[in-house]
């Protein structure tokens, strides 16, 4: 077995109403929570006592400017404990406003792998979908909107000292987005399990992962309130974090990103869309362990078309042109994605450019 | 499902030689390191740098005296590091001695649940051995000679900032000892797994770790220096750690406990002796679960004979009197065990004082 590096939470609260835990066990004379409009409805049932400074601008794709502006108002509040309180790109932003905000690094200091200095105040992480898996992981992206790329900051320095799974936060998301956010989480898992650089560790967070999403997902989009599904799903999702970190995810994600990017899909329905199609391309060189997968997910017969099934009967609109995509576009999603070579290099069976076209022709 | 908090080392280190991290990952300029006379020979390969102070004079059973002259020694030294290196007795001395030596508290002050006030160095569990677990988790037994038990410390403050699981360090463990400390990890999944108060998020690292048992245990037995078997079992162990936190055993450690006190077997052959009666015993109560441990560990016919001859086929003496107890000794063994209420009350299958010396009986 290769060696592996692991970094997680070292405290989880898990369960209906857990957020109140976060006053509880971290409880700050000065706590600053990053959230969205919607988000900071829930920071009243965070049991925060002490000065609470909350700010509740981060959009769904937070860029530099953001990150500026939440790091100006955390320096006037002073914490001494950072929360996320919502997706992935609140998360993001935590985890460097919470890493950043009394230090002289700027961004450009601690972009890339192990630049990150230190952090004094605690940082907590409270999910409110189920998909990023952010809240385990030691990762922030932030767009840079002048390259028109992501910045990635990798740090153990981010990773939280509490993160939160209170499936009661989860309650109000739309089915369609428990459906896409819901299969992005198994991706993580799914192309982390199938990965050139799988392990034997992270291979049973995977399977975690996916066997929660194939008896918990269907139940969570039916029913938002289902309080058992939605903690299932949240589980799934962070143990689908936990496959991020030192495996990653292959082609499916290399194929969704020109779909965020260009096209303006959400990161979740992007992943839906590909998955299928990336599960069968696959299949061939991954025979025992997509034959795991088919079995969680309840799949039978032929792969692809039993997976877009899988994911059409969650309510997801699995074509391209639906989403508003024109023929034309396809060449340079197949260009961007075969370009995007950390990701592609780690799928294990090897797709060309034409093979990443067939698959968005597709999909079309 | 009901609420739980799970406490986890925010870092971990697998695999051959990963324990030369400490010094790259905890690079400190003062580290005092707890060993026994043994492990000790292991310090060179922590790739310290700065003061290295060790401290070998942990025995199997560490009493209050032996932690008070470690906790000397460390304020002698004022780490910023300090280091476990050795099975559950090392550990949780190192973990005592990080939260107290700079401090006021006495062993006194923090005996019971979240008494510690925190702790200022960091704490870093590189586990010798694979079976107690100690490294994943956030208690500390020391004996007390004077009351005859043990005291018990429990805080989030005792969790390590990095666990080492380097299989090579194991090597040297004969082969009863990996046998029967490697039953005893397993005893820690599955006493969790069919516990009263088992969850379904432990279930999940319960069966990762009976998995490994019953994929790896009989080769590293066979073969100490099989890596990939001896990595295999220190995971199970974690695991079994994992399980100890929030769930904790049931009657099969409360039966081995006066073994370990009245007849001075050590832990895991206590445990291992224990465990198919135990497992027996449960089986009305948790049939399908018992049926996912029988078929793991590769059990087919009638349970006990088939999980003794299992015990039995990895080298260990599964009969009592062999290892010197005497027929009229089983009364107290059974009026003790049966007063452990901690454990006997998480157990799926009510065991009266009869049941006990019955099983005692069978074992004789």
């Amino acid at each position: 077995m290769k060696n592996i590096t692991i970094h997680l939470p070292k405290r989880l609260e898990i369960g209906a109403h857990a957020a109140t835990k976060v006053g509880e066990v971290f409880g700050a004379a000065r706590t600053f929570v990053l959230a969205t409009p919607h988000t900071q409805g829930f920071v009243d049932q965070l049991g925060l006592s002490g000065q609470v400074t909350v700010f509740a601008d981060i959009p769904g794709e937070p860029d530099t400017a953001c990150l500026e502006a939440a790091m100006a108002a955390a320096r006037e509040a002073r914490p001494d404990l950072v929360v996320g309180l919502g997706g992935g790109s609140v998360m993001d932003v935590a985890k460097l406003v919470a890493a950043l905000w009394d230090g002289d690094q700027t961004l450009a200091d601690v972009a890339g792998p192990n630049k990150v200095a230190g952090r004094a105040c605690a940082l907590v992480q409270v999910a409110t979908t189920a998909g990023t898996g952010s809240e385990a992981g030691i990762r922030a992206l932030i767009t840079d909107p002048g390259a028109g790329a992501k910045i990635a900051v990798e740090s153990p320095h981010l990773i939280a000292d509490l993160a939160v799974l209170d499936p009661v936060l989860t309650y109000s998301v739309p089915p369609a987005v428990t459906a896409a956010t819901g299969i992005d989480a198994m991706a993580h898992c799914v192309e982390a399990f199938t990965n050139v650089n799988a392990h034997p560790v992270i291979d049973g967070f995977a399977r975690m992962g996916i066997d929660l999403v194939g008896r918990f997902l269907a139940r969570a989009v039916k029913d938002g309130t289902d309080t058992e599904a939605r903690e299932g799903m949240m589980l799934a999702s962070f143990y689908g974090g936990i496959c991020l970190g030192p495996v990653n995810t292959a082609a499916g994600h290399a194929l969704a990103y020109p779909l965020g990017t260009l096209l303006h899909l959400p990161h979740g329905l992007a992943n839906a869309i590909i998955f299928p199609h990336v599960l069968a391309f696959n299949q061939p060189v991954a025979e025992a362990k997509t034959a795991e997968v088919a079995a969680a997910l309840g799949l039978t017969g032929d792969l692809l078309p039993a997976a877009r099934a899988f994911c059409e009967g969650l309510g997801v609109e699995m074509r391209l042109s639906a989403h508003g995509a024109t023929e034309d576009q396809l060449d340079r999603f197949a260009t961007d994605a075969h370009g995007i070579r950390r990701l592609m290099n780690n799928n294990p069976r090897d797709m060309s450019v034409e093979d990443v076209l067939g698959i968005y022709r597709a999909a079309f």
